[in-house]
């Protein structure tokens, strides 16, 4: 426990440039797993996840369906758990991801799925962890120990491991993460005043939808999450194009939205969005590196990237946006109710 | 547009038995289809959908991984009609779900799937839509004209035509099913009291959460997804294993919390869960044939069913919840604002 509210999760947002930057000076370990995966040429792959980890997860389903060419799904460990499902799994590519490395599900999803011919790769924080040691090939994010229960600088050294990991498997040499560190510096800094005034604005919000489109759609769902377990709001996340489904109807001028606005194709595809629940009278804060070019009551910009690593800053100010909402609402979000840093399902 | 709010919505609920006794009736369709796809062996499915249908993908997830024995992923659109994502799918199954069949990003999706060797196929209540004719195969779910804006029977038919489909694909002849249209009709038939009092008491509530585990997990989206778009309710959907992991923090004594219990793994894996949000004092109310048994504050009992088709039967109450909260609450489910009936995504 901290003793000023939410120390902890403040201190690990603002390591961020710091981790990126170890974690791109170690690329050899991941440039090893990366060879042995290209090796085998898997066909398909599976994602695995709980959590955070989960919205890593779909982050790295976009990468490698599009850099990597490949049939991708994210797998629910309780068919593995729950139902015992067996399926053959020669060619494929099995990645799980987990801060702790301590699941028991994930545990048995790759024991279960390295038995049956997958290439089981654990993506984790702790390198001697279960997870990593029941994998046949794991990557450590290098983000050091985390003490606060909210997730942040965990979340986004997996994103960037991610995509250094899928760049490598198809030969890349992570040009486009470079500047991360600099970057993410850049990020904190000039984004400090408007997620401050954001905080301020969303004090007595009860409404919060979250949106974003391709890449982003993982910082949609990331910022609702961390939202939810920092600052209690009732925050939703929709991908745009099924908020246009059917819960756009629940949008009205009670509600805010956050929509994630990065210079790219996911980014303009989300204007549609972003103009369909501007007529139903929310309130719009966009965040990205095309926030400025949004039509939006807030903008928190971000410097612009290349598209597919555009996520590892979008959920920077997200984070920073939930630190400040929850004390402003006067909630320590080093100590929140209910949670426990490792959560053991099966 | 319906004279008496919430007309056409009614209607279609209460055709549900008919439409599962049509559907059954019409099997040889399912048979032909099953047998094309058997006969191909597939060795990965992928499942491309939005919206209410794309909780019947995920559905239909579970199924494939667990009856079929196949890796599967529920796949983005985006990755094809946004960023050109061209993987070879050879020895693929890829199942899009629309009830329309009119959604171009799914059109798109098949077509260009098609193209690179999938065995594409097509669920659908529009035999002659884009996309039954852009895939190989295709399903008519046979649910007949849907005039409400909310998707009801052509949800529940489509989880009974996908379940119908791959048990045949196994060379099963759909047992668990046959006595569905008669335990629809005593859903509906008995439920109707207890979901009337639970829309009494939601009347006044500001935050649901609804929760499920395994094949009931697409209950517990479907459900939040209708609440939301017909009543306007702030309703957050979650796994129960996730809702542990973080979302917890924000159940509290003004949360009401929809928990999918039907008898079987998934409804027992679910206790746990139900006990964590019950200790932060939320208020329960528990749906499924194992509702009974569960401590809650209201319940709402099923027939009880083989587990892997008792979610066809448990959103027949959160329908007719959603209608009647709409209906207490001053809202025409059969109008809700900002809706059309396809929503164009691209």
């Amino acid at each position: 426990m901290s003793a000023t509210p939410g120390t902890h999760m403040k201190d690990e947002i603002d390591q961020q440039p710091a981790v990126f930057a170890d974690l791109l000076a170690a690329r050899e370990q991941i440039a090893e797993v990366a060879a042995a995966v290209a090796e085998r040429r898997p066909r398909f792959a599976l994602l695995a996840a709980r959590g955070s980890s989960d919205h890593a997860a779909l982050y790295a389903k976009y990468l490698i369906e599009v850099l990597l060419q490949l049939p991708v799904g994210l797998t629910s460990p309780s068919t593995t758990t729950l139902y015992g499902a067996r399926p053959d799994l020669t060619d494929v590519l099995l990645v799980t991801v987990s801060q702790s490395g301590g699941s028991p599900d994930l545990v048995a999803v790759t024991e279960s799925g390295r038995a049956r011919g997958a290439l089981t790769v654990a993506v984790t924080n702790t390198a001697d962890s279960p997870l990593a040691s029941a994998a046949e090939l794991s990557l450590d994010i290098c983000a050091g120990p985390e003490r606060a229960v909210a997730a942040t600088k965990t979340y986004s050294a997996t994103l960037l491991a991610l995509y250094l990991l899928i760049d490598a498997i198809r030969g890349g040499d992570g040009a486009h993460a470079r500047a991360l560190p600099d970057l993410a510096a850049t990020a904190l800094d000039e984004s400090r005043d408007p997620v401050e005034e954001t905080a301020q604005r969303y004090r007595f919000a009860g409404r919060l939808v979250t949106t974003g489109r391709g890449y982003s759609l993982a910082t949609a769902h990331e910022a609702a999450l961390k939202l939810a377990e920092t600052s209690y709001l009732s925050a939703r996340s929709y991908s745009g194009a099924d908020l246009l489904h059917g819960p756009v109807a629940a949008v009205d001028n009670e509600t805010a939205v956050l929509a994630v606005c990065s210079a790219g194709l996911g980014g303009e595809s989300t204007r549609e969005v972003i103009d369909a629940v501007h007529q139903r009278g929310a309130e719009i804060c966009a965040i990205g590196s095309a926030a400025s070019k949004t039509p939006a009551s807030h903008r928190i910009p971000l410097p612009e990237t290349a598209e597919e690593v555009a996520p590892i800053l979008e959920i920077l100010p997200a984070q920073q946006l939930a630190l400040d909402l929850a004390l402003a609402r006067g909630i320590d979000p080093d100590n929140p109710r209910g949670l426990q840093k490792i959560t053991k399902t099966t």
